[in-house]
């Protein structure tokens, strides 16, 4: 485990979950790293790592480790994936995965040559709700999808500490496109399927900052289908709302991951609420009776499972999980939506 | 009156309504006109119209009428109400006020020299919750906005008859756009300001149908905050949301139409629900104890009042009220909205 | 028409919008009578009522009065609606129908042998969500009813005036038994059946009051179901929450007065939201397309059109509209609440 | 731990998280007990216990052992948990704590005099919203509390295998009563106080079935407040709503466990809905940024937390958590509720 800070809480927890729970192999937690000792050591003990290194050089070279997670900041995504990937350890990295679509270009096909199994963070593919959407949309009774919409809300970014990796362009590549934006892009392509092109506007409203923080877009699928997409972390009363509804010919979804646990399906009369916790639920194998709710964590441990899985050879990481070549693609949709704000006109995703 | 549909159920019933409100005119209902003298028939009598007349140049030459009301087809928007205002009645027309926006311009400058009081028919205005949004965002506790978004939906156009004029562009002018695209248009002028420009796509998707059913947009306000739009009549499960939220620096606003007595107003802890049905809410005056919601019927009680009250001199109809410089100025995005998805380039909405 | 205050007002717009719609007969607006003859002649012109009387005695002697409607105080009930029906007119009376289940006896008693159609003023009987849940009740698919829980809670009475009639036993009766406890009783009534006994709680919370301003009753009904009815208008932040929820064998129904075009119906899986708006649901001949919702003084047109349907033959007043029967049968069960809370045992409702 | 099922997994996986957070102790997994052997294997594997015993004495006599957690079926709470604690063990008892009020006082008073800590399985006192409503309710702004309703409404009984454990009346003491009317029970007392009399009703609906199904009772409390209690297992729909709502003189607040993150609090406008995830809101240190919602699970965690600080000494037991006196007490509402419902009258709650 690369990264001790929000990431390196909710992989260490669902690795330690995942030892308890039915998956093909029991993980052994055998080091975390970071550039801070005092916070590294905290975290070791917190949540149960066998030992500290302060350079990830050091994990790339360890042999008992076989799955690097990188859950550390955007800048130090790609040396440390790519060599541990070059290191015949399979690979798990958050988010968005490069800070430009190069970077992820590059990290994709590094790794990808190397054979070994490669999933970027995309964890809400992982709530069952969403899997069930995708399995719900597959089955086909709700006919072919003719609209989309998403929009991915929080509020806290207006009182934040100006100083944090997240607002420096160096560090994070870009501001609300690639930490919330980059799971709406992947969820409309996940759901949806292809990004033809974007018509987009970006916008940075608190003084000072220096990446964006709101955009919008018109999109395009490669199937046709016209959707919106927006994300801001500058809206007042809402905590997580990546909110998406599909209408298709015969019906339609909806979800907010605010309510995680539901997913509201409409026929011609209207919506049912469905709460996803029902024994043959997505992943609900793991959990509880019906009614008893999961949390937002626990989509780690579904998304660390299904990595666990695919290295049994079980399955392959795509599509239910996102690989390093979904990574990559959705940084050319951010870059599509940043040329198209820039040059105000509908811009093509072109992948390299 | 002249129209006995949908609009002309609605209208007919606000001004009988009217008789029994303190306004400042008690209507009367002296004609209704339309092609078809029985459907009329019925409507003269089940409405309570004095007369019936199959031709609008006869209402327009009668000394009786003071207000004309045109709530017909839009291809019977420009002619009839010019005719009415030359003859110096004051007029209310349906939205959309023309099928072009050259048409919608001919109707507001006819009118507006003749010096009558002018409304288009944009209802939702008059809705308590939607005035008072607009209040609160005057009020300016919640701060600038700086996030808007609203989509339009209903489900009925599946199964549509597709003889009905709606669907013929040489009647409608458009399909979705016009019909509740304006309205889309409108709110979003009245509660953010005027539209700069749109980067937009329509679609038509049911086969054989020669009108736009579906059309996003993101688009960008004159004082800089960007939004998006979007309108379906294929949105299974959803019969007429008209949803919005805005989002401003300190709090936020969230609307549905399907719950036309509900503002959800959020500080940084969340929303909180407000019925607005207390003593003191717009137009409140007229109906009932807290807590007993009114319908959609009365949005245009509202609205004639206000026309009524215009006419009496107690307020203009701007800006509470739509003008046909409001009607013209909605065309005029739709314009722009059906330029940029054709073009595929940013459009600004160009005012004659 | 007797009374001029918030029934007054409810009546009379239903009475004229009534004059606009397809139903027998077409209300003539006679007389408005109440004790106080400046607010009467204020209602008479505002509401469209060609005289004003302060006797109700001349009304019931006015031949041209063919339906009473009595919207007065429940002090004055009896003597003006048991005139009325002996002069051979029909007769709306509001609820609760007496101010004790014996005056309520005398009133039904009295006006049943008359001949005349009478209706006890429970409109939420026409509720068009409240008659389709009925209507899905009866039509069998949902199975039996297993369970049966409705709260009525309002927010108002902290801050009432405490000089209103409804605070004073003599004109009252009762207070929230008989204001809002009466309506919950009629619905568990309506929907479920009658109910056999009740094991009840009544408290007076805010000082000074002379009323009942909270009960709490298990209740047992006649064909075995048990439920728990509630009424409150001390709850804060609900303004008229009139709440329902029926559990049957194979699906469920949910209700809330404050959305009241909406009926929420389960099966196994989970709750669908219904918007009772459509062509075919109860009522919505009289109004607008799907989506479009209604108000709660459209209840009040729903309710007089019934009465005048029944007056012409076409159905007897029950069991869709409350009779004067089920105006005295609602006053028992009130009084069993009272002697149960007062005797600390299960009750019988005891039918004179 | 004493249990493999349903509780065993529970507290299996709460004590697995728990090595991984902020609390005083460390807890290490001596073993698992229980009859069947093949199935604890499988626990044992699957949640990281060390051993397997199939004599839970075994435990007790275990000097390892520090912390005992009787997960099993109620019939086994009395004589492990009380040969736990007097081997200075401390104990966590699943609820109901005994089958029988005087089973309950048993373990009580036996558990009591041993000096060791005890808490009873109430966990949802460490649901953050309920805690929240608490702290809330304490902290005086919302003003005295005059009404209290909750029903607990799950439907998977129609449906269950009759020969399960929880439907034979020697292994479960009772039906719903037991199950999650006991929930019910300890929340009212947990929020509002205790309870001083109930009146009430109790069914078996499902034909064959040897325990109640189904509950109502009117309650009234030391405080003089009057509430309405619910339990069923038949509620269509319903998967694990759990629902109050508790309004004050100055404000209410409501709850439903479906939606367990959140937590309604209205003033006199409205109900504004928190979410209970931020920063400094009850047990959220343990887990993510605000609006990353927790599942059922996790209440486990903090109640087993809750029990480890209070072995270190830094808070009792009580009132935060439930101790073997607040299972005892509610098993005597319980009884209370069954002679209220036999007898027919009020019934006094009786603590020994």
């Amino acid at each position: 485990m690369l990264g001790y800070a929000f990431m390196g809480h909710a992989y260490s927890r669902a690795l330690q979950a995942l030892r308890d729970l039915d998956v093909p192999f029991v993980p052994e937690l055998v080091s975390i790293s970071g550039r801070n000792a005092e916070a590294l050591e905290r975290a070791r003990e917190l949540w149960g790592w066998a030992e500290v290194v302060t350079d990830w050089r050091e994990q790339v070279a360890d042999e008992r480790v076989q799955l690097f997670v990188n859950g550390g900041p955007n800048a130090v995504h790609a040396e440390p994936t790519i060599a541990a990937a070059r290191a015949a350890k399979h690979v798990i990295c958050e988010k968005p995965l490069g800070r430009t679509a190069a970077e992820s270009h590059e990290i994709w096909q590094e790794t990808a040559r190397t054979g070994v199994q490669h999933l970027c963070g995309f964890n809400y593919r992982f709530v069952p709700a969403i899997r069930l959407a995708r399995e719900l949309l597959e089955a086909g009774e709700l006919g072919e999808v003719v609209h989309f919409r998403l929009r991915y809300l929080q509020g806290w970014s207006w009182d934040a500490d100006p100083g944090a990796w997240r607002f420096d362009p160096d560090q994070a590549g870009t501001g609300v496109l690639g930490d919330i934006g980059s799971h709406a892009i992947d969820l409309a392509r996940y759901l949806v399927g292809e990004i033809a092109n974007v018509s987009a506007g970006v916008r940075t409203i608190v003084p000072g900052r220096r990446v964006d923080d709101h955009f919008v877009a018109a999109v395009e699928f490669e199937n046709g289908v016209l959707g919106t997409l927006e994300g801001s972390q500058l809206a007042r009363g809402r905590a997580n709302s990546n909110a998406f509804e599909i209408n298709c010919a015969n019906g339609s979804l909806a979800f907010d991951m605010e309510r995680l646990n539901e997913l509201e399906v409409a026929d011609k009369q209207g919506f049912k609420r469905l709460l996803v916790t029902e024994p043959g639920h997505p992943f609900m194998r793991f959990w509880w009776p019906h009614g008893h709710i999961i949390g937002w964590g626990e989509t780690f441990v579904h998304e660390v499972a299904h990595v666990l899985e695919a290295i049994a050879g079980e399955h392959p990481v795509a599509p239910h999980g996102a690989t390093f070549e979904d990574g990559y693609r959705c940084s050319e949709v951010i870059e599509a939506i940043l040329r198209s704000a820039r040059e105000g006109r509908r811009e093509p995703v072109a992948f390299g």
